[in-house]
């Protein structure tokens, strides 16, 4: 696709944190044009009622989710609950590109998928997670592992990973590729900001509960995001994945801090843990390996298509130990759809994201 | 200029909040290359240990901030303590585009100078709020009242406005330059964040006493916005202006959210407010006066170059309320000195910038 | 009363964010056994389960709220919405104390209630605001001015102050009682804890909303404190009131900073307003007015009965500028309720209430 | 002693959070006298100036740091950097009670002490977690243990533990003591509040990097709060400890919740893990065992004496997890001090304490 033609893009679910986030990073797209907004309860109501903060686009009024409304676009992005992605798309031509939000198509497994979600699998989209590293050869350096992104060329339905597993999988898969690392037992516990958990009213979600606190949720193996995470680590090579998996909410809107750790491989150094983790990521315009001795903090990568990522080996606890700042939001939703999307119509991976963050 | 060429832009004060902020801005502009970044205590520093959020910047070492190392600019900004600036401008042709982040040649008083900042004035430099109104003619609609940015064309030295200058003065000029209120009395408390205080290492600045609570500072007619906010007041049209301004930092750290209220005119009804705010802002690209009934909020315009406006008669008070919401560190600063940059420079005056803010 | 029977006390609206104060303060009063806790839609629920903070109650089951819940107590509090307290209050014995912490019977003028409230007003009960100064005698000393406090021995119904009334109150009442400021321009802004709007789950309150960002609401002159506020400037001795009021929200659980500011009155000099202050507050156990120079942040106050109140005189703007923070459930609600409580009982006015703010 | 006359308290470092949280709560203690107050760069300045929160205490002065200034109370509380407490102790009579809020006295290995502080070790203290299980015999029940209460009777010197370490120890100590979990793998990551890391001015405290962001700190093994816990679980029975712990900065005051896992010991099943927690927790007056589904956050405990712990089973991953909250500054420190001052001087434990917390 030549970019002096614009890309008809449009956003379903345009009401929601993810669809919003979707439409930020699209109006500062270079080589997309915004066509058709849509909404379920808020349809009929002006954009600038429920998302006031895009200004370029107040005066846009929501219309239904119908084929009709979303009928016409080169790309339909579909921030939707649950369960309605896999009708949409349904109702879409195959040559339209079809980017979901949401987990319907994430999982290749229907037995995880059904008991994870508790309903019939959807089917499986190719993974909007470019940076995902596929299995390397064996002997191969990790730096010449097959990457996802690979796989997005040219493709007309993409799952967008969850944010969580975004980050736990790029804290961790280097090791796994590079088998530096056990996969067999990892450790999460991440600290996650509000938005993650959407505008649904609940009151564990009300800014009284959540200002001056921290509060977990869904421990004990029991977060939709646990088989997606195995899922990727398998990709990258582990024969099998276990898995503890706690996200905490901190006072934060966005951002996701991931605390990673799995045990070190047997025979394993620092040194190669290092070269695993430098060789993943050299190249790669997102994900970016801070110098020894730096930490992430969400908020370096707020707003930005980044995710930064460190990594040290505790030798006594016998573990590697990653930490991964990601913004929710971006990496981990919008800016991952249109990262993808750029692969899949043949444009520049970068073009429209930016990877410096609103800080402080 | 032409576009076609780069704009080559140094930041001194890079390790700054201020610098930092230009710095992500400008890093975002089409027309511009990013030249010598300079400091003081951090010179020698890699700029990834200082601003990490800069990952495009990373790998920049921070130079000390010298004539030599600000050489062969085509526009130098400066985020500099007070008192540096006027040194440094010196120091530099008059034919490179010197922008001041601090305040030393913001005011037109000598007299105004030395009350509030206790040293000699430095001078005054053209004013770096594009949407300032001038007093219109007699008679004259505000709609056709003068704005600063004509006066920015060309000029090779600008002053950015204080962050908290540009709220207030957003959000109560439209019914100065109109007559529908009277500036003698007029009341701003303001809702800060904290990075309009700087990186200084201050007790009251520590992350443990400002989480979860509010404090004001510089109470009682202290505050060095107070003459600053006079002036442009009177730029508008008022003959004389009385202030009370009071900040109040509160927990997040960027926004300034400033409600700034002043007595009705005798004779003036709502809807001539409404219709001189409207005047004031319908073209503005950066500055929006809300529909009504609907209120700003920071987070709208965080990381944006947006001000957001809403104003109200309270008819028992007889009083208009207006409240304004801005991100301090771009329209309140690095955002206003690269609009009157690409005003100095004949571009597009919305050239790297953008309006929408990352929400939530 | 005697110390040594306890005061039984029934809360209903427990699982509420002012009957759960009224509890947690009620909890370690020496003198109280807590009795009955009602509730509407959680009737039937564990209080451990809707207030899992309180852990003494924890096993306690919420009951509903009726005459026959709520019979056999000494006191009644009542944290109730808007139109239910004047029916339960019906259904009790004259001799009970009731408190309700909600809105109802504060205001004096019907005409008042029918304006900001829209329904028939429920009439008028001793209002809780022990240190609300009646204006003094010509000629007399502020000290010497009677107070509210002096009205609450022995009544068997009190009506607790709204919290942003309290707020603005103390700061501005010496300076009423001691006629040296103007109380027909007054301007208040408040920074506003949002536990302040209670539990309703509105898209507003959500925290991926308040997280980072401040927000106003009821600008203007609509909200419904502002004629509680000017009946309270009445009591001290204003003629007539005038008031802007403004609140806005920002990211803390709790705690109102309230900037209140009124002309100086002609002929008033400094001395006269800090000498007004300390006279009104010198022997007050709960409202401290801080040193000179010194001011107040919410987190002072957080959890405790304390309201901290600062006063500066801007000598070129004319104006007396105050600046109180209080724990808006504490001193703004539920302490109130408590201090009131143990004036109406004979009691110690401090008994099971403190002073320190936990902070940071 | 008879609670008939009161105790006499000196603190020293009177001027930090744990100094002035210990006041906090020593002021509300009812057989307490507050005796001197003493600091370092703040001796000499009022108490009001630096701990504004402490009303009560306001106008008393900080004193030096001196035998003689100490000299004539019945407890000291030591609030100091590392290093000077057991200086300040050994000029201080065998009789008076020390209790050192820092950590010089609390490791028992000489060698972890050197590892981890880089000085020589100054002894060791009796350990202030008075709910610290000791291995139960052979066979016996987790109810039965000996606690580190019945050790801290008529001591007269105390070490108050680490607030992380107490959060992780109370987390994973019930399942050690019963044989259910394998601590040889524990995996512990924590959400910390800033005011766990002091009043030092240091850049990453900075409220503007706080606000909006999560941050790491001493990952990979470095932190020194590790040898204490490692020390704690095999007092609690384990004959070897091997532990990843990491603490990341999340943006509240106070607080932490630690998310502590261990690997499920072979044959364990839920029921036993379930009744090892209970077993453990069923009478003790500060650590609730929170019912089934139900999840602690931090600020149910703020301000209170409180530990809420909760704990599952993760079939799949076959570990062990729970989360654990408390207020770092009063059960992570003062708390823990004035509840071990009242085990060491005879009075009922939890005398002056609160279990319920400041929330919403």
């Amino acid at each position: 696709m030549s970019s002096s033609q614009l890309i008809r893009v449009a956003v379903a679910g345009a009401s929601g944190y993810a669809g919003g986030e979707a439409l930020r990073l699209l109006a500062a797209h270079p080589f997309v044009e915004i066509g058709a907004l849509t909404a379920h309860a808020n349809a009929g109501t002006g954009l600038g009622e429920v998302q006031p903060h895009l200004r370029g686009l107040a005066h846009r009024i929501l219309e239904p989710t119908t084929p009709e409304t979303l009928a016409g676009h080169d790309v339909v992005v579909l921030g939707l609950p649950h369960g309605a992605s896999g009708q949409v798309a349904a109702q879409l031509p195959d040559d339209v590109l079809v980017i979901d939000l949401g987990a319907d198509h994430r999982l290749e497994s229907a037995a995880d998928w059904e008991q994870f979600y508790g309903s019939t699998h959807a089917g499986t989209w190719p993974y909007g997670l470019p940076e995902l590293l596929h299995a390397p050869a064996p002997g191969a350096d990790v730096a010449a592992a097959p990457r996802q992104r690979e796989k997005l060329a040219g493709v007309r339905r993409i799952a967008v990973p969850g944010c969580n597993v975004t980050a736990v999988t790029l804290g961790l898969q280097p090791g796994v590729a590079a088998g530096v690392v056990e996969p067999t037992d990892v450790v999460a516990v991440l600290a996650n900001g509000y938005s993650g958990a959407g505008k649904a009213l609940k009151p564990h979600l009300l800014a009284s509960e959540a200002l001056g606190s921290a509060q977990p949720y869904a421990v004990g193996g029991t977060h939709r995001h646990i088989p997606e995470i195995a899922q990727n680590l398998r990709a990258a090579g582990a024969p099998d994945v276990t898995l503890s998996f706690t996200p905490t909410l901190v006072p934060m809107a966005r951002g996701i801090l991931a605390t990673a750790t799995a045990p070190l491989a047997a025979g394993a150094d620092p040194e190669q843990v290092r070269a695993a983790w430098e060789a993943a990521y050299a190249d790669e315009p997102f994900v970016h390996l801070l110098p020894e001795g730096q930490w992430p903090s969400t908020a370096m990568t707020l707003g930005a298509n980044t995710a930064l990522v460190q990594v040290a080996v505790d030798a006594a606890a016998r573990r590697v130990v990653t930490v991964t700042a990601i913004d929710n939001l971006v990496k981990g939703t919008a800016g991952a759809a249109v990262q993808s999307m750029n692969l899949a119509l043949g444009l520049r991976e970068t073009a429209g994201l930016i990877t410096e963050g609103v800080a402080p």
